[in-house]
């Protein structure tokens, strides 16, 4: 029996802790620690955990096992670093920090810990884009040529987050990049373009940022990678990947509450709006990643998907960012 | 080049006479008749061809290499005997007859003349329902065990129509039989139970028809075959076989205009209504009919379909009379 | 919290002992009984609950709020009668008995006993079944006026569970006689018409069994029902319900592991193959049906599938088997 | 009726050939003209018409209403000029040259001639894409927000075409590039990014050309544009257009000989592979261009895609190969 302690409150955070209190039988929930102490007494009350008084305080709790990290992107680098060095395996949402200089700082300040720390790309563990992974490392479509992913929201989030995320390509795009990186394997992201345009939110114009984009790349083996995003699709959650080879295609595609098919005067076989949103459409995902998780700390398997993924992810987000700015396909650089 | 004469200048006569006249290039149109002089002479207009005074002066044109049948279905038996007499090949719209005395007459009226005749059981030349057919043949699916034919018209045919159809089993039902009977090859139906209801045409009841029926038919194998009819699908021509065996299951689906999908805030991945009506749904199969007869006139091949496919195909119709009628199933009788 | 006893630790009770204990934050197993201990100790360790020496000492523990009935179907009805007495609420594995005289007596024996008890048709619970009945009761497509269920197993069970099964209309078209009736809602099946044939087990001969399967209905309203079984689908557990009527169709349809499609120089948009079987196909119907008895339980609704719906599958199945012998169309009698 | 001479016997030349001659009811095909004359005789012995001698005994005969240019690119400018200045109606395959100064000085040496000149970009006559065009263009989707157009060749043509190809951008992208303006209407695009590898066939290095390329683009109204394309996709000819918008998404698929579908143990509702390739996937959108082009010479409408819309298509594969060298989005000149 794992005993985590929940950093973070909010929606997520929520999810989280229902997974570990209620559908896990291998993870009890401790504590729950939000600067909000209002969600953080709503979290706890419902579990049976404790509310934690400050982050020293759960940390200091030998008997915490585990810490998942699901606050404001802005204090995860340091509940990183204090969860590492109290010994304390890390569950941590993505991403890690908007600035690539607090990441590689982090990333020294932890080195050495040995302590385990997975990233919460939980769009790894949804079984059907698992399943265009292991296709194509299980060779059934031969060399990897193309890889065509798409991604919208149904609905943007407040103009007041917005203005905190870190644009749409560290915010959004950034579980894409991720993975782009989880079907590619071993072959590496080279050259980053982007585009993108306001269609959805003319606010985003004065942050600089855009609500649909384009990216296209170009990995060392050659295999091209297109990503397409918006901030709004009216008929839900919509993400898939399509990855086609030398020796044919795999996609895989979206899920509806049920299978039902409408045939009438003006459609037929029309189905459901899909699954809407990432709590449901990866409600599975979520489960299996905190599986995943609890075999980590039981010192069963490596994380797999770490810091370095994480690092990664934002890299490419960067090169987006750059790319969008310049008009240039940005090469990339790892190091 | 075959030059045909075409008895009936009605829907699906002059449906056979653009294919003949205007899409077929080993095909010319020489004669029409109807005996509705309108429709005779406004269908040979369109195609040059000749308005026919009467069945002898047609008949007794020795350029004429084959006769159309489209005439009503009443005057088929006497078409087919003069035709066979004149030595002309004879392509005739089903049924035969709705009266099975009348057939069996018929068939040694016109027995030892060696005339080809060919039944239009149309939906036999469906690329679709084809590719069931010889699926099951190659062993894709290994022995046959059920067979699900779902066969809904788009809407009613006006009643004075019906007044005189024979009842659904003889004028709709008739096309599933034999297409039961093509999938199944030389597997015999040898029960036949048949219900149904008067769901959309008040009409029927007192014509002791039903709008709305299903029939299920066991066959020498053991397989057994399943029919459901409707005379109204909102939604448009509903054509579908589904073939159920030992290894496997194949399926042929409807057709649209397009392959258009739709999503959209209250429905995804929506389809265009069916095509609707027959003369879209199986425009190909009507051409391919074509090319098989006139091979068939060639001399390069015997007829697909024959008299003997009418023949039975009216015996099972008159089987599902007799069980709707008794509420029991009934055992074929072929001889 | 609702305090359960398990009857029966064979695969099904296994699984009702997960959803109870591991799976549902409002259920408790207290205790586990079956006649062979070995099993019933292994599922009471597993979910800490404790061994019953008999049925006496779990229906005699006043702190045991409910039972679930999932022993060897000739069990069936003296669990239900003692536990109505002891004031268990009851949820029992379908059917509730083979032969009609017991559930007769059954019937008149709990009379009284104001005990909840709920019928396990845990298709009813399925999201997609469901919303094929959602749809019709709406009137999303007028008057129903046909039905097609295809029910077909992955494959058969050992000879010596079809010996004591009460044929495949008892055993297991009873599931589709139930969603018939869900469907239907106030609309009776009148007239029943079977037959079948043994295509995959030839030892079914012996039994006067069949493994494959064709079912034609009719209710009150004139309204057609179909349902095809067989007893082995190489392509996984075939799990379908179309509905038709005036203004539409709906279908439910099957589920995969994924939504993986694959396309390649043979074939192309192949899915995987069907969950496989119904602990897959069903899982979320059993926790739904099991959130919905302890609702009942709990005094908060009245259960959706009772005694009577048991009763009234067992006599459709009779009816199927009374067909199957005699080639008619059975007339239903309910009372 | 329209009489045609056709310049170009090759497979493209056959097939308008066959759809002049054999296929279409209003159109006549009297000369044949190609520098290689067996190709020349063959093609006019079996529909009937006259080998010209030259160019200009074609040009000279006043019986000539209109010729269809399917030679070799490098001969389309001349041809259209030549035949302008002999007032004969033109339908030229695509591209009207490779060698944009060239179509410049073209359009202006044909300008003021007052012939009707239709160039064959057929996809635009594909019932499913203009489905799609339809759609946006009646507001269904809302305001158009990214289009993903997905186009594959089933193989690669010999590296002997591929030498004088003009390159993936000018030879294959370029129906795409049509399409993308096709959909977007009035609305242009100003910058194009494309990016390409070498995966199928080494020697395309050494024409500096790509076998795998992704484009992405910028329109006037921030709308994006993704094309993806290679040359080799082994499940057959691979043409999909996904348009996104305000309000909801419509999608134009691929077509197979059949609708069947195959289940079976390991796979279920498997597809047929793709129509393959262009003569079969577009045969119908061939033959509804002829009838268009029929309709402006006999003054019924004008072109629907003119000689502008090839230059445009060719400015902006000009465009990419112009990205592709140097890694930039370029913006688009159309003056």
């Amino acid at each position: 029996m794992v005993k985590f302690a929940l950093f973070g409150a909010g929606r997520i955070g929520a999810l989280h802790a229902a997974n570990i209190a209620a559908s896990h039988p291998r993870a009890n929930l401790a504590y729950v620690f939000d600067t909000n102490s209002v969600a953080a007494k709503s979290t706890a009350a419902r579990y049976n955990a404790k509310v934690a008084s400050s982050v020293e305080a759960v940390l200091g709790d030998p008997g915490v096992d585990a810490v998942l990290i699901a606050s404001s992107t802005n204090t995860h680098v340091d509940l990183i670093t204090a969860s590492a060095r109290a010994g304390k395996a890390i569950l941590c949402e993505k991403p890690i920090d908007l600035d690539i200089d607090r990441v590689e700082r982090c990333k020294s300040d932890i080195a050495g810990s040995g302590v385990p720390l997975q990233l919460a790309f939980n769009r790894r563990y949804d079984p059907s884009h698992r399943a265009v992974r292991e296709a194509v490392r299980a060779g059934e479509i031969g060399a990897l040529e193309m890889l065509v992913i798409t991604s919208r929201d149904p609905g943007l989030p407040p103009v007041a987050y917005l203005e905190v995320s870190g644009g749409i390509f560290r915010d959004m795009t950034i579980h894409d990049f991720d993975m782009a990186r989880f079907i590619l394997g071993d072959d590496r992201i080279e050259d980053v373009f982007a585009t993108g345009s306001v269609m959805v939110e003319k606010q985003l114009h004065r942050l600089g940022d855009v609500d649909t984009a384009m990216v296209a790349m170009r990995a060392t083996s050659g295999a091209l990678v297109h990503i397409n995003n918006s901030r709004r699709a009216v008929y839900g959650y919509d993400q898939r990947i399509e990855a086609f080879g030398a020796d044919g295609m795999v996609q895989s595609g979206n899920l509806r509450a049920s299978t039902l098919t409408r045939s009438g005067a003006t459609a037929t076989d029309a189905r459901e709006p899909l699954l809407n949103f990432f709590m449901e459409r990866y409600r599975q995902a979520y489960l299996d990643e905190l599986t995943d998780f609890i075999d980590v700390v039981d010192g069963k398997r490596q994380p797999a998907v770490g810091f370095e993924d994480g690092r990664c992810a934002l890299i490419l987000a960067n090169a987006a960012c750059e790319s969008l700015r310049s008009g240039r396909s940005v090469r990339v650089r790892y190091d």
